[in-house]
């Protein structure tokens, strides 16, 4: 079969014909119908110190995708040949404390698909029992592709209740979009998004036309934010940026009681007044990594079920999975959306 | 000042000229703007039960109302003549466990404008500063009246998430009506709302087009539901009929780990199963009554500002003070939404 | 082996020897070391209804059990010979929503070790992995064998905080004064206990030192318990007794905005006043059944280890497994605390 | 009255007579019993930045005090002279959005006692009505004084439930000491205290014999902490020192999924390498200042009735107020737990 494979530890990875891997008694063999390009694959392509210090390779990477089941483990149960899903990235021991208690998506022993194992951007790819979600007969794939990384938003947006609150977004890529487009759907007093990428401020205000978006640092952020909350500052901040002025921005425009959900991974150390920033304001700050499972996947697939959120704008292109150096280059210079490979 | 005064243990009630009420240190002064009727209100004009054990006559009722602030007691603060208000039903004490643990609506001392004290069916009401609600300037006062019984809804639904939930209403008054918009706004999966009565089977299918809304007896609600929950149930259930069919059908049409609110007052003793209703399915039941002081109020408001709650098409009728027989027996009859009365 | 085997559906049980069962893949074969007789064998035993509805004959029973493993199937991972394990009775499909989103207890494709499979009232038992909970060596086999009913209880008291809380318990059975010493663990204001039975009643006296033990027909409970708490009833009630009395004594000792847990399984409907009982006292209504898996294994667990929780006195009687006749009556005579059989 | 009183913007205080103070409506005259000293009052008399930008001069200092009521204003209810009270320090507004959701102690426009207006380091005190918790006659005072500071303690310690969870307390000081108290008291699986001071180290090992007493720099925390959670790390940290070590140790030391509670205000900004310590960690960072008003006080009063929490042994030291010079010196130099003065 075709697969992207990351051979040498410098920029870059190549399309290469490579064995079908073979299925273990609790793994899904899946034609991959569809895959999207996350961080996390420009970190590999790029063979950044992220990727360095965690990749062994050869391997294939991508872990967003969806397909067709073609072959399933000797022990598998409750999924065919022919059913359609989606997979989750991370892999859980199902042993550990965090695994037995409600917390897969934080298991001590992790592997990630396309990480420790071999990933999607290919024709076929296994997916383990354990990280498989049926998707419905007829779903398009690109959806399934993408409900990982809306998966991300959801986990770190409802981390606690949304209705009548006023959230903050620090960061317009697809995952502060679909942040956006949830708190929306989940009854929001208002949103506003922030970033300083003119693509991405474009996309966010043709996606969220109610939503107040702003350029981070050019706009007064925080005088909008007041002005639009009776002076009391936002109830919920989401922080994509990652960044030591989107950190503190999420702090300075939260309300007292507010909470923050820290989701953007710094690559450097982060510096807060905490006196002010958290205790004073007694403010609430949740670590959010991945998806809680599966009831961050259950919450996406209700929440597009009620009408009230589609995903697909924040899409804005496809490859064919040969033309994958123009589609990563694209998605390392920030100047899109949602980018799908097509095996 | 014209008041509609409850002066005899009988049905019915009086338009009277009395005099406006004095205004004591921490009261306000309130010309009554708009106020609507309550099932309370149905309780007081027919003289049953309920309200012999609880007035002592003569009474002025009413107590959804808003209007204008004109005289304020000596140790108010924060609120000034011309202000415009809304009424909190519950005057609560202040000093009990309750009040002093963010519960003073199930204070232990509570008195109830209308019951306990003169009510708004009048030209002028006396409005405690606790059970007072500041209304942006030109809120419609119709708009400002129902916000109390939207908070009944609000706290019903409101006892944990909806985000992503399958929602069933039991009772297509205009409280259920404003709680199915509730769910919708706040991001439930799906509502489905039940009645018997065709005026208000009629009112919600025009209301919540969305909604699936289906009589309680005819239809073959569990089914619906099975249907649309992929065999699980709902995961909310609020039962606002106050009989025993529509509390048993809370039960069987819910989900394992669902949970139920009880709103509506029933009259009589209710029976059920509990092992098979409550607790194989771990069902979690709330009692609610009133609305959080003054949590629920700013979520109403904040779910109204969002754009995504429009309650005024619940309000099918508007009647002058005077015309009071003719709208109590309107509500009375249960063939009206939200019926609006104005003195 | 010898196995204490229901052969037909009438009162009693017979000790057969069968054959040791064989071992699935995912499955631990157990030599069992101590098993305590539940409420659910004496159903069986007696053959009421509630067992003759469920069981298909012959099948040997018990199910609160602990032992050593003696073989691992093929697939079993994190589990091996000369483990010590306590079993879990509930089998969950591990494929279902509720065991998707942390809720195995409550899975739709439940079945029951001792009812649905052949339990543990033998000198080997089978425990299919999603069953095993690992004990430290040298842990006492009683102490294992009762740690699923601790957890009962524990599932039921622990529905939320109870620090600083006043908790009574409706019943002194092993669960109840389980229920009793777990919330003075947690830091409970105070614990009352009730029940009818004096046996039961002179346990939980010599049990539970601190707590107040009050005959719950001959003395006046209400007024005790509002004595103790500034006159406004119980924050937390567990109630254990499954019957009318004991529910509706559950809501009138229980203060505005507490909460009762219905952990007893009552054999007829029971019938309240919803207004006053649940409604205008926004009480909250857990159902309660099982045990969280794994959290409720973890908490007995860390409360044990805290060494401000020994159950160990519960454990009245202990019995030889061929003096099984004497033990089952000795149970269903209410007169014991928890009682142990040694295979 | 005698009075210590900050009269110059120097290090120091001078005890001075001055008239007792005038009772406005809504305010208690109380005749101090006892008064303890907290950091802030160091600040104070140090003169620090921290209190060179908060007070104007002249003041009285001093605001955790109990004692009993002399006088009443016109306007209070449910207070009477001869009652005993105790001081909240935080003076609510009662009219901004925190203080109308369950937030007073965060109030939008707080006013501190012994900060902002004359405190309880002198004979008589005002006592707003909105800050007195009133204390069962026969208290003892120094008890009453402490309860301000041990509500610190329980605010930071029960954000969420501590049952069952390993705590680890960063900081000895009389709030870490309470805190430790309080861990234990509602069934924490264990407690470790970390601190650098000798004194400190030493008082929490007398008071707390149960826990592990560490030197946050000598002893190896990270591994004595992994040694008793199965390699885990703590579920709940509470961070008291206010330092860059401290405040990252909490973090080292935490499990997946813990939750760190930032009390301890640090005087410089705080640096965190956020991808490992909170966000790939899940970890949940509470801000927490004052006490939930009432709340909070009322779990303190609990916990003291349920028996299993005794502050009096984290007073140390008692002085009459003539000696303030010799108390604050002592209690800047950290040899001390919890001092009380006596007016």
């Amino acid at each position: 079969m075709k697969a992207l494979v990351k051979t040498q530890p410098t920029r870059g990875a190549e399309l290469l014909d490579i064995d079908i891997p073979q299925v273990g008694p609790t793994d899904l063999l899946v034609k991959v119908q569809a895959a999207a390009i996350c961080g996390t694959d420009n970190h590999i392509y790029s063979w950044d110190p992220w990727a360095e210090s965690r990749l062994t390779l050869p391997m294939v990477f991508g872990h967003e995708f969806a397909g067709e089941v073609v072959e399933a483990g000797a022990s598998i149960a409750g999924y065919a040949v022919g059913d359609m899903v989606a997979g989750e990235t991370h892999i859980p021991c199902l042993q550990c404390y965090q695994c037995r208690t409600g917390r897969q998506h934080t298991c001590e022993n992790m592997r990630i698909i396309g990480v420790h194992t071999d990933g999607a951007f290919a024709e076929y790819a296994i997916l383990p029992q354990s990280c498989a979600w049926k998707l419905a007969p007829g779903t398009d794939p690109a959806l399934g592709a993408i409900m990982e990384p809306i998966g991300v938003a959801c986990n770190g947006l409802f981390k606690d209740r949304i209705d009548g609150l006023s959230v903050a977004i620090i960061g317009c890529g697809p995952i502060g979009i679909f942040g956006g487009q949830l708190a929306q759907a989940a009854g929001a007093r208002h949103v506003t998004m922030t970033d300083v990428n003119p693509y991405r401020l474009d996309l966010a205000r043709r996606v969220l036309p109610e939503a107040t978006v702003l350029h981070a640092a050019n706009d007064d952020v925080l005088q909008a934010v007041l002005d639009g909350t009776e002076g009391r500052g936002v109830d919920v901040a989401i922080e994509l940026s990652g960044s030591q002025a989107g950190t503190a921005q999420a702090f300075d425009i939260l309300a007292k009681g507010g909470r923050v959900s820290l989701v953007g991974l710094p690559s450097n150390p982060i510096t807060l007044e905490m006196t002010s920033a958290i205790i004073y304001r007694e403010a609430v700050v949740y670590g959010s990594t991945g998806r809680l499972m599966w009831d961050t996947w259950y919450k996406v697939d209700a929440l597009i079920r009620s009408g009230r959120f589609d995903p697909m704008p924040v899409i804005t292109h496809t490859f064919p999975l040969a033309s994958f150096d123009e589609a990563l280059q694209l998605t390392l210079s920030a100047n899109a959306g949602k980018v799908i490979l097509l095996p």
